[in-house]
């Protein structure tokens, strides 16, 4: 093989991976956007063709063959190409020690999952779910093996979705939200809590549209290369660097519900976009991790969004849009609105305090149901006992219990930590943007160039060329949790006069 | 190879097939409807590789060696199984014929030529587009001869469109249409014209859109597997039989624009919506020829839409949704306005009388271009002289003129006839229809459940199982121009009392 046409097909191959991604992208966008209802059947056809061919190409003896020449050929290659072949190799070994039979049976289990926990959620039923979950736990266990067979299945899983983190380090993490975060919780319950009931007024969906948009001009969000659309749950989709979409869901009698979904959908979008050019069309393009990626949205939602500066600099517009529902408000109150505590059921309306005291509770179970010391039908009652330990909510049923999340049904085990994870990191490059440059001072301002600026430069360029590992460091230094647990010691004292 | 294998592999051809296009029409969809504005570059890269991959599977020596071997086994196929192979071995032998460097040229030219063909229509300016033109022409040319070598080649490409319709056909055809038609307008020119002035006052969008849901109630279209969406042109796109989008665009000072297109389109779906399942992802779904699903488009559109029963039925709700535009106007002043004569410059906007004489001047120009006769610089000449002789009108400028349309900047030449033959296909199946039924009776009720059926019993079910002649024969008898110049003969004498 020669060096110059071995570059060319690992290029090719690349290419091909991303065509089955964009495609299966936009039947999903379709799917959940403007398709009539009944149509699930063709697209599942489509997407199920693209999926195996994708497989196909990654598992093809001559990718393995045309990786494995490269690999040796590493002293040859510019960074950016060991990494591709790095990353690729990664996938072809992972994917080529799962049997075939495994990987279809699996696939066709997962898709049932789906309906199956849809069903059971709607009536709250969680032995109807049991055997489907437990089937799929035995799968994750199962594959952990094909993954690593190095590791702990748990910690094969965890790194998977966040490349580096296993249970010591999460036990640690959790540690310290625990016991710094559970008592402040408890605190904050005993005094008066914050009005928020203008929050609740008739908030028009047209002019809740309008207030979109300005929100994203407000993150500087190119509209050529960003739209925003309406979906049940907000998401965003990446199809390259220059084409990012995200959506939001409008609440009449919520303005807060929507604008935070947009701003926290942005700050995803703001990192798809800011991907370096040379990476597009590669294995290396897209956010590195769950978690990094939860850091970037978050950041922008919580740490920027939720902050005084923030919302004082874009209360008068608000204002404007709502000048009726907002006639009577300050923007100290309304700060005081968006960062009102309440432990509450429901993981993604959690706010931000006890936001990862909800994500501990699936890392207890997680840990335990695939070392196999909990069994899945004991599931609600650990699930309603480290609710109440934790937040001190009773859980009146599996709906807004155990069934809540859709995580479990596609079977992802090891995903649900980087959401808090990421919370942790955006705490630490606050701290280091701080010491770059007067972050607050453009903030106050209504500017957010600067902080988009490090951000771009520090994490989002990289797409995955860095490890999350390395873009972590780059951007947080040494990881401490305290440093998050401090910024919402610091920020709810604060707010609750503690 | 065994039969059962041979079938299995069969059936998977076909499904990767459709995979490959359903999902290059999401990427379509999405780029027309909701994709941000500067985002072509990746959608193209995903499209070029998404094509490229259907093009080597369709050419791949196994699929010929399949398709060989099944062809060989016809007496042990079924009649839908013999039809698949057929139509796949015929596509099979035709792109292999191709040499796959001047496959790749050409689709590298029609894409640059889509853009070359943008620029000159804005500035209508015909010399910018004339050399990519000549080089398209040289292409369709050579192609013929892939094609069909036995074959002249504008024969061998008009067979692309419309399997059996060569020139001798199109020529007898035309010459009635020219025959009949251009004297019958030519007299509608010294009559006094109908007003349609009501036509043009300010028709609200958001009235229309609920217009158009109320339309396709009338179509019986189902929105549980069609959409309507907005386009600048409207279309009709179908994934497969039970999910069909298609689009309008809203004028407010023409609230019959957007009405006929979405009838128009739902003549379409209707097709797409009522193929028989057992051909579902397979080569045989999906409409039979350009002409017969034109036929069916424009049957809705202007048989049924444009006729006075229709009108009739439908005004009372018309008048419901525009109470202030309509308060003076009649059923019948609708029903002449809407057929009224009009020889114009944009064949897109033609009226239903003079529509053909627009494809006719199109036919006669391809016809040249492609045996030599006609040289490219020459074209305007031609097209202007052509319009001036059959419409009576003054091309301007070649915006309005030979720029006017995007197909031959697509590659596409021997399309245009299928358009005029389906409107003539269209009034011989209303003979064959008014003896089955009442057809009237019903849709002067509103009803158009007796006429959908009837066409998806002669024409749509079968899809492409039949060659597009058997589905004419079907529906139509033996073709003949007259029964549609008789027609519009009959109609028009009435409405300008001739």
């Amino acid at each position: 093989m020669e060096l110059k046409s071995a570059l060319d097909q690992l290029g090719l191959l690349q290419k091909k991976l991303y065509a089955y991604q964009t495609a299966s992208s936009s039947l999903y966008l379709d799917g959940v956007t403007v398709a009539p209802k009944d149509t699930s059947e063709g697209r599942g056809v489509a997407l199920g063709i693209l999926a195996g061919e994708s497989q196909k190409l990654m598992t093809a003896p001559e990718t393995g063959e045309l990786l494995a020449f490269l690999a040796d050929q590493k002293e040859n290659l510019s960074f950016v190409e060991q990494r591709q072949v790095e990353e690729l190799k990664r996938s072809y070994d992972r994917l080529s020690r799962i049997p075939a039979d495994e990987y279809m049976d699996y696939a066709m289990l997962t898709n049932e999952a789906s309906d199956v926990w849809h069903r059971a959620k709607e009536s709250s039923d969680f032995t109807l779910f049991a055997p489907v979950l437990e089937k799929l736990v035995a799968y994750n266990r199962k594959f952990a093996g094909y993954y690593d067979s190095s590791k702990k299945p748990y910690d094969a899983l965890l790194d998977e979705y966040e490349r580096g983190a296993d249970m010591a380090f999460l036990d640690t993490f959790f540690e310290t939200v625990r016991e710094r975060l559970v008592p402040l919780i408890h605190a904050i319950g005993e005094k008066p809590q914050i009005d928020d009931s203008f929050l609740h007024l008739h908030y028009p969906v047209d002019i809740q549209r309008k207030f979109s948009d300005y929100l994203m001009e407000v993150m500087e969000l190119d509209r050529g290369h960003c739209t925003i659309g309406e979906t049940e749950h907000p998401f965003t989709l990446e199809f390259n660097n220059k084409d990012v979409r995200i959506t939001t869901n409008y609440k009449e009698d919520n303005v807060v519900d929507s604008m935070y979904s947009v701003i926290h959908e942005g700050g995803h979008a703001k990192y798809e976009l800011g991907i370096r050019d040379d990476l597009q069309y590669t294995c290396l393009t897209g956010g590195v991790s769950m978690g990094v990626h939860e850091s970037q949205s978050r950041f922008y939602e919580n740490i920027i969004g939720r902050s005084l500066p923030f919302v004082k600099a874009i209360f008068p517009k608000m204002q404007e849009f709502f000048p009726e529902q907002l006639k009577h408000v300050t923007a100290e109150q309304m700060y005081r609105a968006v960062n009102k505590v309440q432990p509450s059921l429901i993981r993604t309306e959690a706010d931000e305090l006890t936001y990862s005291l909800h994500v501990m509770v699936r890392y207890e179970i997680e840990k335990q149901l695939i070392d196999g010391s909990l069994e899945v039908k004991d599931i609600p009652e650990v699930w309603n006992r480290l609710y109440k330990k934790y937040l001190g909510v009773d859980v009146p049923d599996d709906r807004r219990g155990c069934l809540q999340d859709s995580h479990w049904s596609g079977g992802s085990f090891g995903y649900f930590p980087s959401y808090a994870l990421g919370s942790a990191y955006g705490a630490q490059m606050l701290c280091n943007m701080e010491k770059d440059f007067p972050v607050w001072d453009e903030v106050r301002a209504g500017k957010l160039t600067g902080v988009s600026a490090w951000l771009k430069e520090k994490v989002h360029q990289y797409g995955s060329l860095l490890t999350p590992g390395e873009i972590v460091k780059n951007a947080c230094g040494d990881f401490d949790p305290t440093v998050y647990t401090d910024y919402l010691t610091e920020k709810y004292n604060k707010l609750y006069d503690l």
